[in-house]
Formats: structure tokens, C-alpha cells, sequence
């Protein structure tokens, strides 16, 4: 049976070819008045639009270059924003961003007042939700279709999401209660055979089985002549003829994959063919069960030199390149890397070398290896490194299995992205006291990613875990030796969290010895062991911290600061001494003040009533969620600066 | 191909018949030496012993009844401890601790200082991973298995994962990485149509179509008959050759659907039948690759009342019900339930309630009907109720898209079990403001369930989130309020926690009006507005705070008792009040010590200085995993008691 598309896009009116078809277009409910060539067109000028603009200010644009043709169609079919569109993950989101009214606005994306990286639900109506971690989309759209019975509406629902994103869990999660509940929720599943990272897994592999395959166009034309002759029984006959429905991939796993959680599926389609596009969601809007269409996009489509700008393209390249990291990052984004160290690389070249003398130390990405700096590992000792998938929940439980026969995990996931294992950590390795090690880069304001991937949480989630150790190294040695202190640590789990970014002082000697650190201990970083103002900052803040106390010191008031190292367990001895000795006890922290090490802190004074004279001055991230722009920025704006910590011990005092 | 095994197990020597052969194992090696048809009398003995030894104590053991022969096969065919078995979830697992030298503290399982209901890996070798939570077993066993690369061992590694377990997404991301990883993991699938509750989805129907479905057989038939005739060409010759390989179920969907993740499908498989079972183990052993065990069993196979002791079965069922919860729980654990009314009661009664009068509000569990109170919503008013399965993180995200739409969603999750969905609830929820609830039983010490489903983690979980309301009530009234209040609450995201068991009083009116609470207001419970001694007590502690008052009122301590009702936002007025005008604040909270309620009223006394002249006790959960056993005797344990409340407020006086 062949369904009929209502949409016959060919025979439209055509505006004046002499002006960019984009600069007529105000909202998507424009896009309807363009024929199939028009809105090729468009896309080319979209690609062009979005190269020019994003070039200016850096961002993301590869996965959305890849998906011009798959957005102009999504917009051109569905009713946005009635009908909801939810975009997985939101890199791709770009072109989506320029259709609906913020054309203008995407040479401010990421910075500082200006347009968001990702969907974002305050920022327009057509960004229907929220999104940034991998994997929300189905239960999202699902929630929003489901409305529908409540509510009244009629609405059409869509999922967008990549092939890397289709590997976290709750994707699966989503799928599973879709195909129970049997409405017409439409997943568009955008595969483009390259995630952040190269993708991991059985399923990369079976997607593609749609594709290349060539075993299920020959069996099914077999079929048909065997059925026709009469050669094959009638209830194997009618599963044939149900499956010849789909425009292809009948037995493809794909099919039969998604066939497993109840969904139609529909597809390959070219993701680059606009008309194919539009036919295959009118098809999809028809169906009475959900769906899931199967389209092939490639990555940076259009953005090959000689498509855009040559000359101006690599110039742009060039400037944005540096020797520690290349100038587009795992997700897609242009980055204006500063010259010098990042945390990231000193972790990553240490690693490397403990695992030379270790060979039961391994390195555990969730499709980070170049983020995380494991791709060092994966490069040189390929055998002590995985990439397990955008699956954090598996990364760490995996990584528990690895404890318990004696192998030395080391589970390097962004703060943000271990939030997804906050159960495994606690529940698989906690609760059983393995022994892995957690890496946590990104930790504290990451910048112009925003608040989804902010990790200011991470104290407040791992210090309540017994069992668990936490350490923050207050410069590229300390990270070293806490590496080295990490592996060292068989007796439990233990983390160290350190933010994005370069090392303060510009130099590293990868070559002097690694020493180990004891645990819970202290280390007096300037000034004496009595005062009146005792700061101690944890982490990165200790470069603030000096130069806050060369201000207090020049008027007079004596300061001490401290590094403390660890949030779990505290040094306990520190603080009674601390709070007998100074006026004034201050801890600095890039990190949520509610329940982090600030509150470690206050929970000691209290519990021993040993508040020093001047009390505890707890300086760290307040409790509302920081938008994104450059780290410094955000950084100014809660005070988490020289002249914000300065001004309020001055305050205190 | 059909691959022989080696194994004969039909003509081993006999032990004497008179005495149980039950009798003659003191460790599984001790199987190899029996015959099937001893094997089969050995499982009619375990049965027995099992029902036997845990009616007297109350337990789980339905699941294990299911899985009699399959734990004998398994212990059988593999080499334990050398090879690991990971039990998912755990509650299956009575049999294989019987078999493996703890059939005489079978008596004692889930008791204080007795054996836990689940595998543990200080209780024995034999239990290679600790589980509880669902779905971490095919990640926990890869990890064992890809172990053999580091450290020269060459054992097996087998998942045992049930039906309902699989459809948590990280089981999703193991299969994936397991299929990339192509090891010769060995999951089985312990399809018993029935987990906890009913399943739920799509993925449940799919498995039965490998057993209903006569589809594939006569298919099958067909395709060998064309080739033979020459009528089928060779590629298509070749897969069914294939997938002859397997017993049954090419082209089922669940072969498909694992296929799809690099899995080779054997079964379905009779889990009653030892010998089918042992074959299959002997030819999954010799793949080179990962395999997928379709293994079909029947929860409490044997458990007729025929097949043991009617009259004491019987006795023994009705003793144990109660009005308000049946003897069995949803993980199938008989429980002795005191006569009372439980929170859980208290929660669904009134949610029906808003639910009937407010259609927009919705309740959402994650195959906890029963646990969660949500069945009575779920018979009354099916429209607004929602069974998402085993997968929280996407009930979350649901909820979410639900609220996007305008609904009311009631996420009523236990405590332990919404650590699963952390992420899910910070970028999802509460970085989108959206108006969830979250309803959280089980809160606090669970009881015989012990570390892995005490809800202890929540206030310091939850309270760090920016735009999260938390709320604690101090009784079943106040419950109800709460749920009223929360429901009222569209301004953003709102908790209610609250714990396991029956409410003090032993009586509630619901036909009583709700009132709304005024959201961060505490209340004076007893005694007046200052004194020597102010106690903070939170949600049920209110109880112990009760009796611990007038205790020291006579002896003529001058007490006073509130209720803080919120933990987010705290009141702070109240603390500074509290803070002038008492000698000792005390907090009590059924929660870590590590930032939970106590550490959130350091926090603001240590900022604002004002700790009273003897300071700040905080009483609850030290930072260690507390074991299991009657939620009243590990109270007792921890000082969290009338006693340790009152001794520990005299030391501090």
C-alpha cells in the first residue's frame, strides 16, 4: 500500500529569485510558500548565514550544517511551534535557531547576554525544551504528545536525535513506554555515523546495516517473485507485504530493532533531499502508532572550503588552532582556545604515563576521549583505554566490574555528565567500596555552555557518599600527585574534580617525580598559621586567593590561605586550628554553596561551636543556575573574583 | 551447525536416595558429581527448603522459587567462584545462597546481623557483585570479563538479568558496548512475564513473540524446503543457515532486537528443564562472542499450595495480611506488615482525591504501582495514571514534558530509586523550572532492605538544586497538606519525602479539607518560643522529639519542639529566632549528616554568625552505609531513638 503525500511542494509561487529567499523569511510559517527549489536554496544560503554568523563568535555549526535540508523540511511539515519539536542534545539546533527570529542574534550565540548554544524554552517559544545532556528527547517529546489527552490538543510531537545520543539509556527508557502507549510520536533518529566522537558500539555497527547492507533489497525482491509464484504460505506473504510499506530496510536491524519497541520504522531516508524529507514525515504524521524514520545526514555538510569561503574559512581555522586543542571541539563547536596547558592535557599526559608503569591502570571515556584528554591513552596504550558510548551509567558500573578483579579504573567523565551515574557511583561502587577512580573535568562554571553543563553540583553529590574521598587540586602539580594519590588509593572510591581551562601558571614538568599526598591532609599555601583572615580555597580559587591577599596585606590585615585539598574527608585538625587562630575564616569555592565544601566547613564549626570571632565567610556559586559566557564573566558576576572575594572579607570585617 | 556438548550428565554416579541430596552439597562443586534426574529431585529439596526457611523469617522468594533450575544449572555448568555470575537485582538469588553455604542463615535472611536479601560481596565469594537497583548486572559482569585482558584469568561472565530489569536503560548501554567489546559475555534473560508489577512496554510484548509466535517456526520450515529445492539464492541461504544455529526464534523479534546490539539469541529455553538449560550454558560457553539467553520460567514455580503444605501455607498468608498491604510485596517478599495505616496509604487516598477533582494532574511510577501507592489511582482513575517501567530517568523527563504542556505530573519514586534520575531532575526539571512533583517514599532508614534501598541521600541531593522545594511531613495530615501545597506550587519544581511504615497516630480522616502550607514556614510544635533547649525536628523524627521533650521537661529543661516542614527554603527567620532565643538547637533528620537538614541550618548559622551559646547538635545518619533490619533496631543502632536523642542532648548540656 503506497500512502499519497497531501504536500505537493513543486507547484508553489515563487517570490523574486533576486533576493536571498532567507531575508523573506520571518517565522517558519513562512516556508510554506516555497517550491522544493526554493528551499534548496534556502539551505544553501542558511549553510552560508550560519557559517558568516557563527565564524564571528565561535559555537557549534558542523551538526547543524548537517541538518539544513532535515530542519527547513521539519519546519515546512510540522505546525511550530503548536506541533513540538525537541532537539536532542541541541548542537544541531542552529538553523532551527536562524528560522525561528534569531537570525540576527546568532553572532552573539554563547556569549554573555546572548543567545543560548542550545533550545532553551525561555529564549523562544519554538524551542519547545530544554536540552543539553544526551538522550532526553523521546521522553520529552513523549510527555508533550501525551499532554495531548489531557489537554485537549492535537499537537504533533517530534524527537530529533543523533546516532551517538541514541546510545544513553533513557533513550531506550523513552522508546520502550512509546510503543506502549502507542501514539503517533515520531522520532527522527539523525544518523551521521559520527556523534562528538567517533561512535561506540553494536549499534553504530547496526545502523549502518541499513545502509550498506545489500542482503535485505535482495531478499525482499526474492520474496515478492516467490510470493507472486505462489512459492510462499499466506501469513508469511502479508508480513511481507506489511514490511514492503516502508519505503526500505524490511529485515534491515534497524527496522526490526525499533520494530522490537513497537515503532514503525521508516527510512533510510537522504537527510539532504528535501523532497524525500517532507514525504516521509506527511507519511509519519499518518501513521496511528509511533515511528521511527531512519535519515542520513552527513556532518559539516557544505562546509567543505571550496562550498563556502576558502580563503576566509581556514584563515579562521588557523587563528582558532593552538597546539593543546584543536580549534573544533568534541561537540562541534569553534573555540577560541587561548595558547597554553589545559587541566585536561595535564591529566591526559600523566595518565599516560602511570599507565606505562601500571598496566592494570585503564582509562574509561563516555564519548569523550578528546574532552576528558584520554585520547592520549587511546592513542599510545589502546589496551588500557575505552570508549564505552554516551553511557555514563555504564561507563561507572563497568568500571565497578573492573574493581573487583583488581584492575585500577580510572572513570574520566565531565561533572556535569557524571550526574547521570550518581546512582551507579553511589549504589555500584560506594555501597561495595570499590576502588575506582573518578575523574571529573569541567568542574565549576565551564562558560559558554551554560548552565546544563556547569558542574557545581559535584561536591554536594559525592561528599555525602560514604566511603567516598574527594580532591581538588589547586594547580597542575597538585593534579599530578593527586592522580598519582588516586591510584595509589586501593582502600576506596576517590575523585578529583578540576576545571576547563589552562593552567595558571602556563609551564608544566611533566618529568619531575609524582609524590603522593596524604589523605585529608592541608597545605599552607602563604602566610602564618595565626591572623585574621584564614582563607581557604579550594581548588583553582588559590590563584584569587593570593592576589586577594596581597591586597588585604598591603592594609595591614594579616591573611593566611590555605589549600585544603580535600572536601572528603576535611582536615579536621586544619579547621579546630584555624578557628582558635584567626578572626576570620573564609572558604572560596567554584562550586554551589549549598552543600558544598563551604558547607562541609560550616557543618564542623557548628557541629564543634568553634566559629571563629568573625565567623565563616563561605564564597562560592549562589543558588540560582549561571547562564553562560566566558568563564571570567560569570565569574565577575557572582563574585567569584579578586575584587568580589576582596570586597567581601572587607564586608565581613 | 549443531554444536554437541560435551557435558553428560545423565550417567553420573547416584548418592544414596534415602537422605536428601541437599543434604550432600557444601559448595556448588559438589553438583557436577549428580545426575539430571537428581538435579531435578535436588531443586524439588531446595524448593522446599526455601519456602520452609523463609516463612519463618518473611522474604523474598517468589523469584528465586522461578529460578530453581536455572541457579542449579548455572552453578552446574559454570565454575563458581572462578567464573562470576551478577544476579540483577537480587531478589532471584536465595537459591544460589543456599547453594553456596548459607542454606542454615537462610532463617535469618534480612534480619539484623542475619544475611542481606541480596547478593553481597563481603557475604560471600560466591556473590561476585552486589545489586539491588535494577539493571547494573550486564555492565558489572562485561567489566569482570574484560578484566581477563589485564590480569591473565580466562573465566566466564554471566549477566542474569529478569524481563522487567531489562527495560532500565543502562542495561541498554551494556548491551551496546558489549556487543562492541565482542567478548563472550553470556546474559540471560529471565523472562517471567512479571517482574515487580505487570511489565510495562513494548519491549515485553516483544518477548513473548518469541514464544507465541508460530510465525517464525513454520517460516523456518519453509525457507529450508525452498533452499533445498534450489529456490532461495545463496547469501539468503547462508543467514538461515545461521540462524539454524540457534534453537529456536530466527527472525523473533527478541533475536532481532539483540541481534541488533552485536548478541547472538539462543532460545527460547525452558528455565524448568535442567538438561535444556545445561546444554544451552555448554554451547553459549563456546561462542566467540557475546549470546543472549532467552530462558522462560514461572515465577514461584512450585509454590502451588499442593506442591508444599497447604495448611501452613495458608496459615502463614493469612497472618501476614494486613488491610492496608498484602503479605507479598511487589518484589515479592513476604512481609510481616504490622495492622496499621501506612504513609504510602495516606499519599495515594489523597492524591485520588486531587486527582478526581483536578484532571490535569497526573500520577507517574516507574513499576512501582503497588510500593508507591499509586494503584489506587491506577484503578480509580486509569486516564491520569502512568506506568512508565523500570526507568526512572525517563519517567523524569516525561514528568517534564508532561509540565511543559500544562499538566500537574505526580512523580512518586522512591527515594533510593530517584537517585537514578539525579540528571534527569536537575537539567530536565529544575534548569527549566518546571512545576514537577516529586514524591518521594521510602525516605529514610527502609528497614530489611538495608544500604541500597535506604532513601537517605535525597535533602543533599536535592537541596543543592536551584528552583527545588523541599518538603518533609512531620505526619500523615501534614502529608496531605503537603500534596495539596505541592500541587498548588505551579511556580517550579517540588519534593515531598517521607518514610517507609505507618503513620504514628494509627488513624487519619481524609475526609478532613487540605489546607495549604505556607511554602519555607516552620511550626511550633510544643513548648514555648524560648527555652533552654529548641529541637528542629524533621518529617517523623517530630515523634522521637515528642517523647525526648518530656523527658526533659522533667527534669525541668525547658524544651520547645518545631516543626520545619521545609528544607528548601529553610525558614530562617525561625533559625534566627531560634538561634537568640535558645541555649541548644538540636536537629533531627532521618538523612545523612552530610549535607541534609542539619548541615543546611549550619550553613546559615555559621553565615550569619549566630550559632546559640552552646551550639548546634545535629542527630542522624552518621557517614557510613547502615546495614539492615528492622528500621527500629537500626534506629536504635545510630542513636537516632528517644534514648540516643536525649543522652546525646544531656552531653551536649
Amino acid at each position: 500500500m503506497e500512502i499519497v503525500s497531501e504536500v505537493n511542494h513543486e507547484n508553489k509561487e515563487s517570490p523574486k529569485s533576486e533576493t536571498p529567499i532567507l531575508d523573506s523569511i520571518n517565522s517558519p510559517k513562512d516556508l510554506i510558500k516555497f517550491s522544493t527549489t526554493e528551499l534548496e536554496k534556502l539551505c544553501s544560503e542558511l549553510r552560508h548565514d550560519l557559517i558568516t554568523r557563527v565564524n564571528k563568535v565561535g559555537g557549534h555549526f558542523a551538526s547543524s550544517l548537517g541538518v539544513t535540508e532535515l530542519t527547513v523540511a521539519l519546519h515546512y511539515s510540522f505546525k511550530t511551534p503548536e506541533d513540538k519539536i525537541v532537539w536532542d542534545v541541541g548542537h544541531q539546533a542552529y538553523v532551527h535557531k536562524i528560522l525561528t527570529g534569531r537570525r540576527e542574534q546568532m553572532t552573539k550565540v554563547r556569549t554573555f547576554g546572548g543567545i543560548s548554544g542550545f533550545p532553551k524554552r525561555d529564549e523562544s517559544v519554538y524551542d519547545s525544551f530544554g536540552v543539553a545532556h544526551a538522550g532526553t528527547s523521546i521522553s520529552a517529546a513523549l510527555g508533550m504528545l501525551e499532554a495531548n489527552k489531557h489537554t485537549g490538543a492535537n499537537h504533533h510531537s517530534v524527537a530529533v536525535i543523533g546516532d551517538g545520543a541514541m546510545t544513553a539509556g533513557m533513550a531506550f527508557e523513552a522508546l520502550n513506554h512509546a510503543g506502549h502507549l502507542h501514539k503517533n510520536l515520531i522520532v527522527i533518529l539523525n544518523d551521521n555515523e559520527m556523534s562528538i566522537a567517533p561512535n561506540v558500539g553494536a549499534l553504530s555497527l547496526a545502523f549502518s546495516q541499513a545502509i550498506t547492507g545489500k542482503f535485505s533489497t535482495v531478499a525482499r525482491k526474492h520474496f515478492k517473485s516467490l510470493a507472486e509464484k505462489g512459492l510462499i504460505p499466506k501469513p508469511f506473504y502479508r508480513f511481507i507485504d506489511k514490511a514492503e510499506e516502508a519505503t526500505q530496510g524490511f529485515l534491515s536491524t534497524p527496522a526490526m530493532l525499533f520494530g522490537s519497541f513497537g515503532f514503525r520504522y521508516l527510512g533510510p531516508v537522504d537527510g539532504h533531499n528535501i523532497s524525500q524529507l517532507i514525504d516521509t514525515f506527511e507519511r509519519a504524521k499518518e501513521q496511528d502508532g509511533p515511528v521511527l524514520i531512519h535519515v542520513l545526514t552527513t556532518k559539516g555538510k557544505g562546509y567543505a572550503p571550496a562550498e563556502i569561503d576558502p580563503v576566509k574559512y581556514h584563515a579562521i581555522t588557523a587563528n582558532q588552532l593552538s597546539d593543546e586543542e584543536s580549534a573544533i571541539d568534541e561537540s562541534g563547536t569553534i573555540k577560541k582556545v587561548p595558547a597554553g596547558i589545559s587541566y585536561t592535557k595535564v591529566f591526559g599526559t600523566s595518565l599516560v604515563e602511570i599507565c606505562k608503569s601500571n598496566p592494570k591502570v585503564v582509562g574509561i571515556t563516555a564519548a569523550m576521549p578528546d574532552g576528558t584528554g584520554l585520547s592520549q591513552l587511546a592513542e599510545q596504550l589502546p589496551g588500557q583505554f575505552y570508549d564505552v558510548g554516551i553511557a555514563e551509567q555504564h561507563a561507572v558500573t563497568f568500571a565497578a566490574g573492573l574493581a573487583c578483579e583488581g584492575i585500577r579504573p580510572v572513570c574520566a567523565i565531565y561533572s556535569t555528565f557524571l550526574q547521570r551515574a550518581y546512582d551507579q557511583v553511589l549504589h555500584d561502587v560506594c555501597i561495595q567500596n570499590l576502588p575506582v577512580i573518578f575523574v571529573l573535568d569541567r568542574a565549576g562554571l565551564v562558560g559558554s555552555d551554560g548552565p546544563t553543563h556547569h558542574g557545581v553540583f559535584d561536591l554536594s553529590y559525592l561528599r555525602s557518599l560514604p566511603n567516598m574521598t574527594v580532591m581538588c587540586p589547586s594547580d597542575e602539580s597538585e593534579l599530578r600527585n593527586m592522580l598519582y594519590t588516586a591510584i595509589d588509593h586501593t582502600s576506596g572510591p576517590i575523585a578529583i574534580r578540576y576545571p576547563r581551562g589552562n593552567i595558571a601558571s602556563g609551564v608544566i614538568n611533566f618529568s619531575k617525580p609524582f609524590e603522593k599526598i596524604k589523605i585529608g591532609s592541608s597545605q599552607l599555601v602563604e602566610g602564618e598559621t595565626s591572623g585574621t583572615v584564614c582563607i581557604l580555597s579550594l581548588g583553582h580559587t588559590k590563584t584569587l586567593a593570593i592576589k586577594v591577599r596581597d591586597k588585604l596585606e598591603k592594609e595591614g590585615i594579616k591573611t593566611s590561605i590555605y589549600d585544603p585539598r580535600f572536601v572528603k574527608p576535611l582536615d579536621s585538625k586544619l579547621l579546630e586550628h584555624a578557628a582558635k587562630n584567626f578572626q576570620l575564616l573564609v572558604t572560596t569555592e567554584d562550586h554551589v554553596l549549598m552543600g558544598g565544601f563551604g558547607s562541609a566547613v560550616a557543618e564542623q564549626l557548628a557541629d564543634t561551636n568553634s566559629l571563629p570571632q568573625k565567623g565563616l565567610l563561605r564564597i562560592g556559586i549562589p543558588d540560582k543556575f549561571i547562564e553562560h559566557g566566558t568563564q571570567q564573566e560569570l565569574y565577575n558576576e557572582i563574585g567569584l573574583s579578586v575584587e568580589g572575594i576582596y570586597n567581601s572579607i572587607k564586608n565581613k570585617l
